[in-house]
């Protein structure tokens, strides 16, 4: 997950002023000082000795807002009328909204696209099912669900405390790609009831996105909705990073001329996003990955409580390498980290194969901050806004299930997401592709109509397209 | 439900016409001669001898669309490209849509509406759960939910062809009331399974709408999540019919000056609307109201094997009058058709007493054509929009969730519906009211408003109110 530190904190202060006791240069001065630094102006109210102005302060993460309000509130003549939060005032009642796409202005309007002429159209899609695709919202439209049981860093807050994510994220879906989406947080966190719920309310929608449920209850509910249902399912937390990941790779192994097929990879975490990488790792034709856990590298002839990890030992690691990661990263050409801050240190990253890939992705504290080995890593990654090259998964989701509707795909598959993958990496041309800057922004506008291209062309290639798109017969 | 049959149908033609050959004129006297109405003429391409255009031709329901293009395919010179049918054309890609509320320009944007700072809004919520309702499109969305098991009359067609008639109730909330929702179709019809999926996926949403779900299952889903949800559940065909009946009626009472506690009421086809008609007569006062069904007048002391027909039996009819319709039709002051075409014959009308009202509600064919009685009847009304008088549900629906939402209400209780009928029948002033208006137009702007206030003031009153509106304070 994106963890952006650089935005800070934006308020509003809405001042009373008496203007025979004070001016407001004294009021900015004081705000300056407690290090708020003052973005907008709004007057409110103005009269003779009075004014009511709305002050937008931005404030880095490091400084107290409580220090700043002390300080005005301090002052002789200002009275501290409220105090709003910019990113609560843009959540006041919910960040999306549903409308219909042409008004219903008279009454021949309501009788298309309400009773009795909708009838035609119902049973049209009655007599001829797949014409859903063309004559309902299924067409473009993504069901963002979670159970609230893994929320960004957060943990298990539950489905309430999880909306405004969800929402967020059909906010990005149609900014982004033009995908319709509607959230839906579920009141539970039984594996077989999530997904009794999920396959009850499909029929409207084109395509699934998971998001923050929690491993490994997540393996199950996304391999069994995959299997039961006709729609692309896919698990964000894992694909999504896991094809973003990899398009970094594509570009920094441009950058050390290594060949895919000939790296070694060390693999810190292996949870859900872990588990996704690998996988996609595997598909792209590596050959060495060694995944390290809590008790040092997973290797097959070891026995495993968690059954991932079985299946995980079983299909990596194929030299049967054991030890802790500082054994293991030996010579490695990439070191993957999804774990937790401050796991790799310097002279890990010294004992590692000439120009050393280091993508350290834990959040909000990377396993090795950028800093401390910008002068020995050849190409270097986070999970972080505040450094160069972020893996987002902002950049990959809007994209692919752009491509998948366009499509009507019945699955989101391997090759449609090495694909978008391709397409990320492809966003960056050889003569801008440098160390630091090996991943688009996700505000590159061209990034969704490469993946979206890619991923059709895969779909259809894979024989899941169930529409060929007029340019691509 | 409604069932205008005035709006007739659309289409378009697209004609290649060779215009040495052949004048618009002639194909525009062959259109007309077919019984065809030409309304728009759009030119989409024209050379020297070529031009291509586009044609919108609205037929009366008895005309045959064949019968006008193959007379324009008799043509000499012209060549039908393609046909299109305005309906099905606002039906592509569905009616609704989800958007953001406000654009995500760029990364402070994306930082707050996403992460890292929605993890703060997020805990907000998690502390503090009611914030639920401020912070999230709960404070203002409502769910559209049906089993596709009794879709308009089209009975049991299914989730995927149930989906049109759902958007369309979704645009009527944001049109009509400024009310998100979203349509979502079951692929169940256990009842089990639906009270499941819907209380499973309710923490995102402000309110339940369920719509079409076959008798009597929709007693029991409707019952079961009034009592395990903390939201409104309202289930329309129900409730909204019954509302918008009561609403025609106190206006009908006003203009035979009768009082509601004397009258007698014969109800035809006790349904799911016949028995929440009922219920909501006799939360209004009314003494006595005779349920017939295909066996006659339900009385108490007869054993009935329907459960809701035992209830109704025992909780109607005092004077346990027993007979078929035409015999206990006798005496009464209004009927309540929601039963079948021709069921009441002038006959029957003309045995009822003085001033008789008759609300024949069945759908297309009313149980007594108006025509047919106007000479005898004080007052008629219809489910129809091409007769005076038209009890049609949209009147009541946006706006009773409007005022449920506005007071945060758990739930939408008799009083409140109750409210809204008082509502809706005093849009219509006493200068205004007379046999033929006694009920206002669906476009009528200030329904909404009257539903929302009377209705607020009614939860508040009867303490289902979680949020007081600052006007009512």
């Amino acid at each position: 997950m994106d963890n952006n530190r650089l935005g800070g904190k934006s308020i509003i202060l809405r001042l009373e002023m008496n203007t025979n006791e004070i001016k407001f240069g004294q009021v900015a001065s004081a705000i300056f000082e407690a290090g708020g630094d003052i973005v907008a102006i709004d007057v409110i109210q103005t009269s003779q000795n009075m004014t009511v102005r709305d002050i937008t302060i931005t404030v880095t993460d490091t400084v107290d807002i409580g220090i700043i309000t002390e300080s005005v509130r301090s002052l002789n003549g200002v009275r501290l009328v409220n105090i709003s939060d910019r990113t609560f005032l843009l959540h006041l009642g919910g960040k999306i909204e549903t409308r219909p796409k042409t008004p219903i202005q008279n009454r021949d309007d309501l009788s298309r696209v309400y009773t009795p002429d909708v009838a035609r159209v119902c049973m049209a899609i009655h007599e001829e099912p797949r014409k859903a695709f063309t004559l309902t919202v299924k067409r473009n439209t993504v069901a963002v669900i979670s159970d609230g049981s893994a929320v960004l860093g957060l943990g298990n807050i539950g489905p309430y405390a999880a909306m405004p994510v969800m929402e967020g994220k059909s906010m990005l879906f149609k900014q982004f790609a033009d995908v319709d989406s509607f959230p839906i947080c579920l009141d539970t966190q039984d594996t077989e009831q999530i997904i009794a719920a999920i396959k009850a309310i499909a029929p409207g929608f084109g395509g699934i996105n998971l998001e923050d449920i929690s491993s490994p209850r997540c393996f199950e509910i996304e391999r069994r909705l995959r299997e039961e249902l006709d729609i692309p399912v896919f698990h964000d937390d894992q694909h999504g990073t896991a094809v973003v990941l990899y398009a970094a790779l594509i570009n920094a192994l441009k950058i050390v001329h290594k060949s895919i097929d000939e790296i070694k990879v060390v693999i810190c975490g292996i949870g859900a996003a872990g588990i996704a990488c690998s996988k996609i790792l595997l598909s792209a034709g590596i050959k060495e990955i060694i995944g390290v856990d809590r008790n040092g590298a997973l290797s097959a002839g070891k026995n495993y409580e968690n059954s991932m990890w079985q299946w995980y030992a079983e299909h990596t690691n194929p030299n049967r390498i054991e030890g802790s990661l500082q054994e293991v990263i030996q010579g490695a050409d990439v070191f993957i980290g999804l774990s937790a801050g401050g796991l790799l240190r310097r002279e890990d990253v010294m004992t590692m194969a000439d120009d050393p890939i280091v993508f350290a992705m834990a959040n909000p504290t990377p396993e090795i901050k950028p800093e401390e080995v910008e002068d020995i890593a050849a190409v270097i990654a986070t999970g972080r806004s505040d450094y160069p090259n972020q893996i987002n998964n902002v950049l990959c989701f809007p994209g692919i299930f752009r491509g998948a509707l366009d499509c009507r795909a019945s699955t989101i598959n391997e090759e449609m997401k090495l694909a978008a993958a391709e397409a990320i990496a492809s966003a960056i041309s050889d003569e801008e592709r440098n160390r630091l800057y090996i991943i688009p922004s996700v505000f590159n506008q061209q990034v969704v109509k490469a993946i979206r291209d890619l991923v059709i062309k895969a779909a259809i290639k894979t024989g899941v397209a169930r529409r060929i798109p007029r340019e691509y017969r």
